[in-house]
């Protein structure tokens, strides 16, 4: 298990909240010095703990309609086939560029987060791309209205 | 909509890979005067295309155990007992550590994006934390098992 103390952690929340503050700010607010606070993060950065330094799109470049769409395979005889089927779908949707996450679910399953501009271009989507898709047992879309956690993510994985 | 040139395009997408980098490196990278990326970064602040600098964590503070959980509930009589109820799921689950994502779905449903370090603990959390609320009509969980496009969204969402 990671060791972080608490002004590991107070590092982090502050770092989350914005990454652009220098180590003198960061210092002034945490009431530390100066050197402390350089060797914390580096430390961090060293181990690992922050991972990368990013941007997050603002809303106006962000998609307004959202879904996870879970897609299941039919389970065939043949098992590499269905290990190469996933793979293909996996790797298909991941190409596309209002589809901003794509993970396997299981042997049989695929779950994607797509955006679109509007839900008619989101359904548009689903019906044209996902339900034309060969051998399909089940697909199922649940849209993503209004987030009350993590709303962030959007413009974290929305590309340009 | 939003109008984005080249310049701005390749200046996102490098801030995206590495919002630590410098204006001068960003442009000896582009090959464009200092002066121009400044006044471009400075715009796309202004314009909040770009909303925020953040991190990302690293794997060892990361769960290990996801999956998208939605929630239906039980379409009841009185229509406003139902919007308080998803009210009440949404804030519950978002008080949560371990759930890293909460967003509405339809009137009658919520998605929430849970994280834990076993699968155990995971199966643990739905069975004693969903499935036990009451008036539920269908729980459906999908473990996300692994990414092909989106996988740092984990790290960006984990909290400290």
């Amino acid at each position: 298990m990671v060791q972080l103390d608490d002004l590991d952690r107070a590092i982090l929340r502050i770092l989350k909240e914005d990454a652009r503050l220098t180590i003198s700010e960061i210092a002034d607010r945490l009431n530390r010095p100066e050197s402390t606070i350089h060797f914390r993060i580096k430390k961090l950065q060293e181990r690992n703990i922050i991972d990368k330094y990013t941007i997050v799109l603002g809303e106006n470049l962000q998609p307004k309609s959202l879904a996870i769409v879970y897609i299941q395979a039919e389970t065939p005889i043949i098992e590499d086939f269905l290990e190469r089927y996933i793979r293909h779908i996996m790797k298909t949707l991941s190409l596309l560029p209002n589809v901003l996450a794509v993970a396997r679910s299981g042997k049989d399953g695929v779950v994607a987060l797509i955006g679109e501009d509007t839900p008619e271009k989101l359904n548009r989507f689903v019906d044209e791309t996902i339900r034309v898709l060969p051998t399909l047992k089940r697909v199922e879309v649940f849209t993503l209205d209004e987030f009350s956690k993590g709303d962030g993510l959007v413009g974290f994985l929305v590309g340009v």
